[in-house]
């Protein structure tokens, strides 16, 4: 059943490497690009191009730039002797939309994970320590997914920052807001109660 | 908050043509091309560039196609006396995944609606009567959504046929297999109580 072109299983194939995308969503998108929105599908690769040719990563922090310094390292106002550690570029959106962060942030493109052969210095770790002494940081803020390679992450850099006094903090970990007890995890539930806090009475 | 380069904005407003994929999506789709799948990021523009300059539509069904005539179209084998209407390529492909027909297509890309003025003339439909009759169509396949649109386009095809004396039938509408009766709305199931089948006993 040899029904698509070379040309279009080539465009088919090229979107499986998005995340959450396989074959039958890629397949979908292919022939809603090529049948009816030629012009979308256009700028789509005319994005891709221009964007790969003008960002890359800030020499500072590691975040997705359009220049040497990302703007968030630019701006003096970020300044505020607060960093915070994130796996990826798209974790520091996600926390700049909900704006409860100030600081300044330094971009770890992956966890520690020895077994994946992902060491500190594929992390480019070694850019952390002169950072957190060059802008005066006073708080390194830990906000990485609560998992086996997030909490080896973690405890690599608290052995980083060991002989510092720069205070070192998490994240809190618990019961999502707006979600349900009984669709949480045990171990989510164990560090609520672990790390349950006093209420004014 | 404006975190994110004018580049990388408009990577992830092109991606959010696509269906299904709002502003979140697309978001984590090009931060994940542009951080650490750029050769990837290439490849599905390089691919897009190379659909839209070689792929048409089929001169005589309307399918995608890398040449005049279509795989389906120029093969032989599949001039059976069955056409098929289907409302788009996807469906086509859809079909074609299934191996349960062998005959040709005609593919309307889109329904008629006439409260999105989309009329007969859209739809390409004064090429659907040549093809039948030069084609030796003995049976057209309607296989459409079931959907207002959909009995509405298969109203006019009937019309269109009246005067011939082709048979035209309609894929079966009914509880989908694996599916749960609960899940089904009201209608499938009349449906699906009017068309029921002997079994042998």
């Amino acid at each position: 059943m040899a029904s698509l072109a070379p040309r279009i299983e080539q465009v088919i194939s090229a979107l499986q490497c998005l995340p959450g995308v396989g074959r039958k969503t890629a397949t979908r998108m292919t022939l809603f690009l090529l049948q009816g929105h030629r012009t979308e599908a256009g700028e789509i690769s005319q994005a891709l191009d221009e964007a790969l040719a003008s960002i890359t990563a800030c020499r500072q922090c590691h975040n997705l730039s359009d220049a040497e310094l990302c703007a968030i390292c630019g701006d003096e106002r970020r300044r505020n002797g607060q960093l915070c550690v994130v796996e990826s570029a798209a974790d520091l959106v996600a926390i700049e939309e909900t704006a409860s962060f100030g600081g300044l942030y330094f971009v770890l493109n992956g966890l520690l994970s020895p077994i994946d052969g992902i060491g500190p210095e594929e992390l480019a770790l070694e850019a952390f320590l002169p950072l957190v002494k060059t802008k005066g940081i006073a708080e390194v803020i830990v906000a990485l997914n609560a998992t086996a390679e997030g909490e080896a992450t973690t405890h690599f850099i608290r052995e980083l920052l060991q002989d510092s006094d720069v205070a070192l903090t998490q994240i809190a970990h618990g019961i999502p807001v707006g979600g349900e007890l009984g669709y949480v995890n045990s171990r989510t539930i164990t560090q609520a109660f672990q790390r349950r806090v006093h209420l004014d009475t």
